[in-house]
């Protein structure tokens, strides 16, 4: 077996040794006899992983006790539709920043439910960049202010929290959570799907301010009731099991690593020394402001783009897989969340110095 | 390692080989060197899994060509509110059979966005029972109508597909799904959770009639649209990918095994030869009327209460697990999947009557 460096943007690359005790615990979790897969949800079993996942999670982000943690389906596009479900309340209206892809996906699904309120435009121009605060035009009467906090396909990430006053915060976090430590007081509602940064798809975390919990709309699924949920410890219907474990199992290895101090650092130098490749080049350009780069997902287009097929084959060749930019973009985007080593990082940048050399 | 026999009713046991296969390829699938946990959705070795699982359940089922296959997130609970919001239409009424507890979670979800006519109540009473379809009291207006064919919890099953005309009949499958042969052609919609009968929890399998494609509410949310998600292969958002793999192996499996037919006598045999062991007894008893006796959930009481406690270590013991009832219902309940062996459907029987012997 030979594992490749995969900068998938999602699903995207597993640290390796929870993998490993994923394969060596799939018939047999800990002498029960079953799989993981298999367990009944309301187990003693089952019940003591679930739980152990949300001690460990609410360990790494350090989340206040006056917030709910659920495990919930349909990844983050179905909290485009709950978050409004769940949060609208009496206003008829929300805040929503737009700086790009998702945001813009966010805004589609809100105003099936609500008047929504675009507060700014950005993510699009050369370079992309996320309009200031001070230029944001709030609606006084807005039940919320969302915000995507990484646009995975773009690589534009807020460098810091919004302010939003009284107004209760909701981010998607999906392509930057447990990257970095977070202040999540400063939230009304966080939710980040698991493909991206701590499991496999199909899991959505949502972290819910408890007073918050009490103006779901009578319209809202059951299932994506934050309240109900809250209430039954994400289980009012079967939730996505295995999911679960693995998420707990990245947990487990994040803390083993020494936390989100420790990723920060090395999310940092690893973005930091490719951005650093990139634009000491004239061969590769990263079309984002510097104030707005990600952490996580890095695009750079090629100076010729008919070179686009090569530098895949190539970077393929040797080992370093799912480079290509989302069809909307082009180019190339590297994902590099917690789980990909710094020796990928470092792999792809003397591959591209390499490619720049034979091609440039 | 030692398995256990898992009676579970979901999650529920799944087939050894396939276990053993996505353990083998945990940490690179087919040479690829990444797991199918890390695979991006639009790659081409995820697209080929997807496919593959699909093609491989229509043949199974012999699914018409007029008929679309989307594998989606959430559980059937999701498509208790699915369900009204694609198929409503104009209509503001919708039928439902009540046979049990499913039943009625599927009634309360549906009457946030529906009128809805309850056609008949039965799966309550002793024996339980599936009231004859001369007294459905149909509402001529209707969307659609809707059943449960298998309720879990007590183990009511329809032995028929009833009859609907011209109304589309909409059917939550979820634990007799690919029990046995099914003539789809019959429905209008069939859905079914993966995590009784075909997968991990998580993944909910949906077939479509095409023609019901284009009756979507406004509100419907986009990861539930029918037509949107059948228009984007089921992959409008990130699907559950990993859920699909293992569905994917449980199909092929299927087919290894003999496909549905080979399922069904299996299982008639399994459940025949359970539910004469019961009724052989004045020791045990099953409280539903033979002719809506389920073949994959089995519940039965012990003639003395008191003495539950000590079945189910007992039964721990000897590795027959997860036999308690429901908590609703008490008693006992095997759950006999097409996962489980004859071998311990014969292991329960021989426990049971030694059981009797020795407590009876």
């Amino acid at each position: 077996m030979s594992r490749v460096y995969n900068f998938s943007a999602g699903p995207a690359t597993l640290p390796e040794p929870v993998l490993q005790q994923a394969a060596e615990e799939m018939l047999d979790w800990r002498g029960t006899g079953t799989s993981v897969m298999e367990m009944s949800h309301r187990g003693k079993a089952f019940v003591s992983i679930a739980e152990q996942a949300e001690v460990d999670l609410r360990e790494l982000l350090k989340v206040p006790d006056n917030y709910r943690v659920l495990f919930l389906q349909g990844g983050a596009t179905a909290q485009f539709s709950a978050v409004p479900l769940n949060l609208l309340g009496s206003a008829g209206s929300a805040d929503y920043v737009n700086t790009g892809s998702w945001s813009k996906k966010a805004i589609a699904e809100a105003r099936k439910y609500a008047s929504v309120n675009v507060v700014a435009d950005g993510g699009s121009g050369d370079p992309m960049a996320i309009p200031p605060q001070s230029e944001w035009q709030r609606d006084p009467d807005a039940a919320y202010l969302h915000y995507c906090a990484n646009e995975t396909i773009t690589g534009v990430e807020f460098p810091e929290i919004p302010e939003s006053g009284d107004v209760p915060l909701v981010s998607d976090m999906s392509s930057t959570f447990l990257s970095r430590p977070l202040d999540v007081s400063r939230f009304g509602v966080i939710y980040a799907g698991a493909q991206k940064n701590f499991g496999p798809a199909g899991l959505t975390v949502v972290i819910v301010r408890d007073d918050l919990l009490d103006r779901a709309s009578a319209q809202v699924p059951a299932i994506w009731d934050y309240q109900r949920q809250a209430g039954a410890d994400s289980m009012l219907n079967t939730p996505a099991t295995y999911s679960w474990y693995i998420a707990g199992l990245v947990f487990q290895w994040l803390k083993r690593e020494g936390g989100l101090e420790a990723m920060a650092e090395r999310n940092k130098r690893k973005a930091d020394k490719l951005y650093a490749a990139i634009d000491g080049s004239s061969f590769y350009r990263n079309p984002v402001d510097p104030l707005a780069r990600s952490w996580m997902n890095v695009p750079f287009v090629l100076a010729d783009d008919q070179l686009d097929g090569t530098f895949l084959s190539e970077a393929a060749e040797a080992g370093l897989h799912t480079l290509k930019g989302h069809r909307s973009v082009g180019g190339m985007r590297a994902s590099i969340y917690n789980a990909m080593p710094e020796s990928g990082v470092d792999a792809l940048i003397d591959f591209m110095a390499d490619f720049e050399r034979r091609h440039g």
